[in-house]
């Protein structure tokens, strides 16, 4: 079986680690390089239940989107999350690792998934980046027809699976050009809207942010972080299993379709 | 008629600016120190829309909670926020001045106001400060009667107007001790928490701060960062009221009842 | 008539930003970038009596070599330096517009000016640059025939129309090669020495440079601040002209003759 | 049984947090707080010898003086130290805590140890600090008779039980005051020569450090890092022994008498 | 005869080293604490000249108020200042000490001397520091008599021996509180300002403090940086002398009587 | 006879200063530029003993390994090491220049000195830098033929004349690869495991790196900081000589060959 090692450089090879912003920590969490690996386990989030489904359905490796260690400890608390995850994992035997921002960044990562879902056209990065093959921040692209913001709001509830979202702009405005963050990305407003935008589709938009959509007549959708992310990581999925086919390693890889966003609507 | 330095005055009663944060910039955002004031207006942002209403009702100044000039300018571009409102204020003789986090800290101020729309008892401050009397940021009480999530999440959907909340945890919930914070207060779910509050209330909360809420067992309900503003500024309206009545003051004190949220749910 | 965006556009190909220093602020101070620019007023500093000036010679453009707003402001108070400024400006319809360091660096700018004014021969910079087209700081270059310092004085005089000037050096000094930094070039004494000048010629000289220069045997001359800027502006001016005559662009270019240095000599 | 909360907080009462430098990381390393504490075993350094042993010894709390993590971390990897001592001490069961320069400064410390062992009368801190309570870095004292430096290195090997021992001075040079400093303190060689100390004894001492010295006149014995540490342990152990006796608690003290140097003399 | 340590223990209480700002570096520049002193040389700045006339004197100590070595250096080479005045300090047995900013701040500095050359009354620092024993930056207070800026003008020149002065302000306006700052106190034009000042006298102005003056309404005369510094050396001589005597120590205090500022007025 | 400005452009070509670290301090110490040199005196230590060893050999510049002023200074005490010898220099004439990382660094320096010493082959720079010509930090390479550490350690002691050493690493480990530091190398312990190294020869290794070393499986010999940096030294001196005898310039080198390690074994 392959190794833990193995895993890891097929997962840099998809989404390498200088793709990441200079303030987040992909790649390994806690393991044992060593491991041998029969299945991998992807959540959006390295939550104590992920763990024990991850557990329950016999994998070895728990593969999350954010990291479990976002910033440095200096103190393992089991009382204490992520001190409580880190010893279930090693006393369970599942290791832990994560692909973040260098998974927003590249091709066939999260906001090319957010870009193919809404069948977006002649696609560039929103933010670029010096290096070309690393991708960059968010995507931008046109609709394949026109349409008012109230059927893509529509649409958005459909495609992202999301129970309600919340809306800058009227109804009736046409849209052309649309661009996707996935995440967190109120703080692209400015940006998209240079490069000719008519509407941001991203999550956890903050009031400010709202206000200066609207300053600028830049229509802005919060789908929700969880919504955005977790549906746009179906591209990944794949492009995964092809490698680990393409490689000829037998690891199976699962997702965690009980996954829900923490916060719900009332 | 009183200046424009007699109202400043006034506010810096009410909320001194040292009870502000660092890298806030409450006080003066544009005006004439020497200008005469009959009546300030204000409303929770300072958009070209709230200055020109302001201009419509007569009013000699704007009064804001978010700041106009929240990090210095080195240049004023008529064709920007805030340029395009810093032109048109100079043009119609409107000074903008602003009560942001000095006015959420002291007495009377956001957080004591969300705390009283909500009945709270035996109010302490959430995140206490040295010098007392500058209050600090939020609050935390105990509801008049222990309630279940579903009730709270009900009643605060009607004292805020909030169309629509978004809620961490399950319904069936006994909440006692409330933590409030008006605008932003995501980061203090750790805080709320280990001061024993089963639930915080405020707006903008981020996909991690939903999740450390759940990881710690603590409701917590995004009410908008509009909304717990919004309706918590009528003790400072009548606490402002009064001090110019005190003071044989001639300034009517109008509130904006026309501002919206920039966003809305869908 | 050509916008102010298009004669900022113009600005920037004879003085592009990167030019300046890392501290500076040159360009658009206050404006409207779509405002119709029939004349250019041109003084050294934007005070009020420059700008009341350009408001009486009918011009839409104050533009100044040292910047409105040299550091970030937080609050634009109508009662003080710069408020009083940006607020009449802003009534009377007056965009303000800067070239400063950059302006000092690039080829025909301040210390191009310099150095012809005083027939410098093999001219170079004086503080050198990675990137040879956007210039350097000061110049550098030989006087077409030695003279003794005390007959360079003379001249120097009558070229900057300075009352007086401040001298370290005796007069009978031979000056071959003489290094020129308009506006406060003190910093640069021993850079200046190293390069082989038989004498500085700047402004703004404060007593420890002045102690430099005389152990190191450099010449130095303070001729003022505003005279060694003002008297240089000239093949900026021209300059400006050209550019806007090339373009077809209906731009007057004026300069305020009026403009005197803050400080005289008793 | 008491927990490992309780333990923790007797040893805060014996050596508090605030009393250890600002770079340093004493306190809970790993570990699980209301895990159940019968034999706590006590060693230098958290290796993975250390380790074993306490789980030979049916330890449940391995207590180091140096912190398994000293510098925070962002992954825990199982092939490498620190995160193979983490890996295997989690699946053990065995927590780790430490007291590091809380310990050293502390009464009843590490350098009121190694005091005590040469019989310092007078003692004082060698830097002192604001707070008396907390103690201070090192210790300065007399020996009760004066004595040759070479009398005193004779004494110093039995007590410590130090091989061999590095030294700067002449042997015939008389000792009266003496510094000491456990572990490194060869950047306290000025500070002790200021307070008149005639010898400073420590250990890791390096070349610049000898020679200032010896620049000074003051006599300079490094005599291990390990050895002067592990061998002024002895009063912690028995105050540990004695506030859990006092306080009821059934925890047996072990120290880990098989640890050596990592280094030996040849 | 008193050593160099005692006559820098007599500074010390004249002006303590924590009354300087915390960029300088006075006290010891360089020398031997037990040489010998009978006599002290001053000068405002530590030149070769200086120094020469301070060993034809047959000084041992040369006092200066800027310091030699203003900024720490890593190599001393003779070819260069401050590496010339420092190899032949040594080589003729003189040691150099200075008071500098200390000297400015306490009472009998330099700041107290300009005061009382001008007869003010009522003086107050004008910045204060927390401690009022260690004086402060400047003095402010009233001329005995309110009198035309031009009659201030023609006064100061005589009082100061200035050559020509450097002057912001019409000649018949009317001068009450008069604020002085020896050296370069061009900083401190609004400070004088907003204290009532209704002039500014100091050295080393540049551009944009005469500007900013002028915006004020502050009349400002720049006397030289050597003329102010050096004309108010003189009642710290004479505190310097009566400590000697009071204290029976018996070291003549001579001033440099030929020192002359650098810079000269053509 | 040549010139010290021709003895330091030597010792730039051999030594490069761009070769140093960021933090250190090569080239003049103290000096003359244009003092004739007929003799350069060689110690590692620019003690008061090396430089009167100088003297007595008439040399007139005293070239050490360790710089005087490491650190900047701000006062010359003669009091105080190192014021004391800048004092004495100065007075005798003596120049003081030094060669540190920068000699560590280069082809022919001390590394490569070690590296010659114990006949290492095919020989690497252990930290690479981007320039290759400049060196690098350490060096490894193969021993010509696989040893056990306890012959290792005979030999080392031989070959750098040490009366002990300190090691890390049981006697039979066989050692093939070999990293050498000279002076104190301890923090390159996880650098030279990973490139494969068996054991790291070096000086002043601490504690804590002797720990890292024993969990990595690297043996580790401190053979002393004065030791392996001395010994290393005469490639260097041979090609100082030679530089001197190819450009015809009649300079003396000569090695202090009676300096000793400031710390000794008991």
């Amino acid at each position: 079986m392959p190794t833990l090692k193995a895993v890891l450089d097929i997962l840099e090879e998809i989404a390498p680690t200088h793709a990441a912003e200079n303030w987040d920590n992909p790649g390994l969490q806690i393991g044992d390089l060593s491991q041998e690996v029969g299945k991998v386990f992807i959540s959006l989030d390295p939550t104590l239940k992920s763990l024990r489904k991850a557990v329950k359905r016999n994998a070895q490796v728990l593969l999350t989107h954010h990291p479990l260690i976002p910033k440095p400890v200096s103190s393992l608390n089991r009382d204490r999350y992520p001190g409580d995850v880190i010893f279930e994992a090693i006393e369970r035997g599942v290791s832990i690792i994560a692909a973040h921002t260098n998974l927003d960044a590249v091709r066939d990562g999260i906001n090319d998934g957010l870009a193919g879902l809404f069948g977006l056209q002649e696609v560039e990065e929103l933010e670029e980046r010096g290096d070309l093959n690393e991708g960059g921040f968010g995507r931008i692209g046109d609709l394949p027809e026109p349409a008012r913001l109230g059927e893509v709001i529509e649409r958005i509830k459909v495609i992202l699976g999301a129970e309600k979202i919340r809306v800058v702009g009227r109804k009736d405005r046409k849209i052309k050009r649309v661009a996707v963050v996935g995440g967190a990305g109120g703080g692209m407003v400015a940006l998209a809207s240079r490069k000719g935008a008519n509407l941001l589709i991203t999550g956890d938009v903050r009031h400010h942010e709202a206000l200066e959509a609207e300053a600028l007549g830049l229509a802005l959708i919060d789908a929700g972080h969880f919504q955005t992310e977790k549906t746009a990581l179906k591209p990944f999925v794949n492009c995964l299993r092809n490698r680990f086919s393409e490689q000829k390693m037998d690891v199976i890889v699962e997702v965690n379709d009980k996954e829900e966003s923490p916060m719900r609507y009332e």
